[in-house]
């Protein structure tokens, strides 16, 4: 495994994480955010009361994963989970146990945080992905099922 | 349509909240929070920082609907996204708008807080709700798979 240290996203370093965020969209085919988007991004990551925790990993001095980190809830466990919205790494620094390590850089913040579960999810292509969650102890949730309401749903919703 | 008020969770009104959610845990047969949960629960509820937005639908009095509101993120919208972690009407006064009120009220929401979507998830048998959440303009993510890790998951992996 490469010898890798987990950073905390700052005014320094946000351009290496923008850089990954654009890696990201492109390996699942989504769109990233543009220069407004970018902009908004600065704001919410590095207001003093941030909107996701975001982290970078860095080998050999350069950036070579990130993570973003949410905390939701379940009420029925009563007790903060802790959501991971995005986890990347270079395609290039695959299979050396990075994603591995984030895994447990958010295992010990999830334990520190007293969090209940861990949650993510993952394009149902990413066989990959799918399969090393699997490995790491992670359930597929197949009994339920995910919706969404963009922004125009919501207008669409409201001007009925 | 029954006249409704939606009102913010607070200590007076808890005990109705906690009636509401051991009533959702039976309906989706999980296990609601034991007693030292119930006071986790109002600590996270009432706290100057809470850790989620809980509302009650009332009705001549009467408590028959809440909603669990905490708010998330999409790196690739760079806006906050708005997630219904519960929602949920007793079952004697479905269908009569109860549910299309607490998404208004929850869309109106989404809109002042600029959040670029709504998002939440249902169990697969649950029929109703998920014909529910289509005709009111949601769509299913099938495209995506969600993976969870419990604590004892999570304990096991940091002890590798």
């Amino acid at each position: 495994m490469p010898d890798i240290m987990m950073e905390r996203v700052d005014q320094g370093n946000f351009p290496e994480l923008v850089t990954l965020i654009f890696a990201l969209a492109e390996f699942e085919h989504l769109t990233p955010p543009d220069e407004e988007g970018v902009k908004r991004l600065q704001e919410h990551a590095l207001s003093p009361k941030p909107y996701f925790e975001a982290y970078l990993a860095r080998s050999d001095g350069r950036a070579i994963a990130y993570l973003i980190l949410i905390q939701t809830y379940s009420t029925f466990l009563a007790r903060p989970t802790l959501f991971i919205e995005d986890i990347f790494v270079l395609e290039e620094f695959r299979w050396r146990g990075v994603g591995k390590a984030m895994f447990l850089f958010s295992a010990e913040k999830a334990k520190a945080m007293d969090c209940g579960r861990m949650e993510w999810q993952a394009l149902d292509w990413n066989v990959n992905a799918i399969n090393f969650y699997e490995r790491i102890g992670a359930r597929q949730l197949n009994e339920w099922v995910s919706f969404r309401m963009d922004a125009a749903a919501i207008d669409r919703l409201l001007s009925k």
